[in-house]
């Protein structure tokens, strides 16, 4: 066992304050990672609130982990002590089911187990999440990072801080796309400009994609642009929507708030699919069946990656030279970031640096 | 030009009544066709009592012909005088946009010309479907029928009669099903057993599918039974709903009256696909956007088919001997069996015989 300090949420109405808890000690297969940084997702916040209402507590939330190994269980082949390693949103699964032996643990018959709040399906143990300074992990489901830390105009810690939003904001967005076979000679739409969208326009101009960025703000072109999207579509404006019509091979929904999916569904072409990978609070509306018949499009939905998949973007991104827009905090701001987080006020992603927990709470 | 018989809605309001116009002289490229037997498609009643806002009359309905050739054009390759030959709900299309020269012309980027009602976007002359004597198509348009009329317990007339319902009916379930490369190995699902439902049993099952049958009828439960489903769930009874968890690779929903898409979504496996095929007058209720991520699921919607897939499904129907189970009716019992359509007193398609045409009205 060791000691381990966080932040945690107590309750449902409760802030996030320090709290200290016990890891378990690495066992023979297991991975002890201090952690450098850790993205903030939109997910921490609704679970520390129980806004889906199967929250266990005490929560540390925290899906976006990047730090340093820093002891190896003895069957641990692929880290040693020192090496940079990332986890994602999953810490275990049942291993046996058909999509586990896919490797595509994300779709888990049992359910995998989360990073924080334990077997998604309940049951188990709790699990104490990023916002922690180590985490003790089956190096199964343990990442390896190797993104340049080199790079001009971003020192290397920038640089690891950037990367931790991949773990979940990056997979979210690349597993569909390389799922959909998104490539060169393809236009993508992405909609929504936020931790999601903004790494979803990147990856998919990497993949070599004509990139349609469709937001509701006008303040976001320019940023869409710098980002990489080739157009960027004021969605509200129903002549840009009707010039999009029938043009795009793929869309990926990132909005997770109730919207009108018929104008995205008409910009697809005949066989062209829109992959939702938020869910929504409040039903959309109901798609109009007619726009999926006339073109034989489709909706989808998709969930994170799996561990193998999550190796690949992370190598796609390394050669890329792909890390998210963030914005450093330290463990204490994480209240006011949630805050800022609800109103869209951050450019894309909260990251929180570990080297500044006070570990005297 | 030649002087053709048939069946005509003149208003909205009006019952089909006996109606004679004019049919093109066969050009170079096209087939003249003396027709047998002509289905009737829940479209027709639609078309003819103007449900769907964009009815041209006089509406000669009709798009499921089986008949036989009496003249062909100079330039005609595919066909002579006395071959049987099939038309569907496409007649023609813009034959250079993508759709068509994929051969997917159900998707032309400027509407096909249905066999009935003209252009499907308006525009150019109405067109007059099977209810009638005879038809002139472009050769690119007609079907060659292959199936095997020397069958014991059936009538050379009765088999031709049933496979009539395969230019409409067929195609729209085995295109979808091809498409999403249905086969051996896999569960597949069939929502509705009506004229669709009872085709996409008998081709699901011939393309080596374990098929369930999702009815709201204990009263279908044998004759699904008898069509090839290997199982049938109520799907008014939850229970029986959760025991197809997850279970299916690939469905094919046949209803177009609303109703909830979520408990046949549950029965998907990861990866698996809802096709719709009927657009309901009324909304279904929204899916739960949940249900597709949790397992990568995804809805889609499918049109009849190309020329070319609608050959390769006479082709395979043939090689099967699947036809449609029929009632054989005269013409003039034509506003009769659209009122017994509406209750669902029909197993599981009308057929016309158009010897029984009375050409002296």
């Amino acid at each position: 066992m060791s000691h381990a300090h966080g932040y945690a949420a107590q309750s449902a109405h409760s802030p996030l304050a320090p709290f200290s808890f016990e890891r378990r000690a690495p066992g023979p297969h297991d991975v002890r990672i201090d952690i450098l940084y850790c993205g903030v997702c939109h997910s921490d916040l609704h679970t520390a609130r129980d806004e889906w209402h199967n929250t266990r507590y005490p929560s540390v939330p925290g899906h976006e982990i990047v730090g340093r190994v820093t002891a190896v269980g003895s069957d641990v082949r692929n880290f040693k002590v020192g090496d940079l390693a990332g986890v994602g949103c999953i810490v275990d699964s049942c291993r046996s089911c058909p999509s586990c032996q896919a490797g595509e643990e994300q779709y888990c018959d049992a359910g995998f187990t989360g990073t924080y709040n334990g077997p998604m399906f309940g049951g188990g143990e709790n699990t104490y999440g990023g916002y922690s300074d180590h985490v003790v992990v089956d190096e199964k489901y343990v990442l390896r990072v190797s993104h340049d830390t080199d790079n001009p105009g971003s020192s290397p810690e920038q640089t690891l801080a950037a990367v931790a939003p991949l773990l979940c904001a990056g997979i979210t967005v690349y597993s569909p796309m390389a799922h959909w076979k998104v490539g060169p000679g393809q236009s993508v739409g992405v909609v929504g400009l936020g931790g999601l969208g903004h790494m979803a326009v990147k990856i998919a101009k990497a993949m070599g994609a004509h990139v349609v960025l469709f937001t509701t703000s006008e303040s976001k072109r320019e940023d869409g642009k710098r980002l990489g999207a080739d157009e960027v579509v004021i969605s509200k404006d129903a002549k840009q929507m009707e010039a999009q019509g029938s043009k795009l091979d793929f869309i990926i929904n990132t909005v997770a708030a109730s919207h009108n999916l018929d104008p995205f569904l008409n910009a697809l072409k005949r066989d062209g699919a829109m992959v939702l990978v938020g869910a929504p609070e409040h039903p959309h509306p109901t798609p109009t069946v007619f726009n999926l018949i006339m073109r034989r499009r489709t909706i989808a939905g998709s969930l994170i990656g799996g561990i193998a998949q999550t190796q690949e973007m992370l190598d796609f991104c390394a050669k890329h030279g792909i890390v998210a827009d963030i914005e450093m905090i330290a463990p204490a701001q994480i209240n006011q970031a949630y805050e800022r987080m609800l109103k869209g006020d951050v450019k894309y992603r909260f990251v929180m640096d570990l080297a500044k927990l006070d570990k005297a709470a």
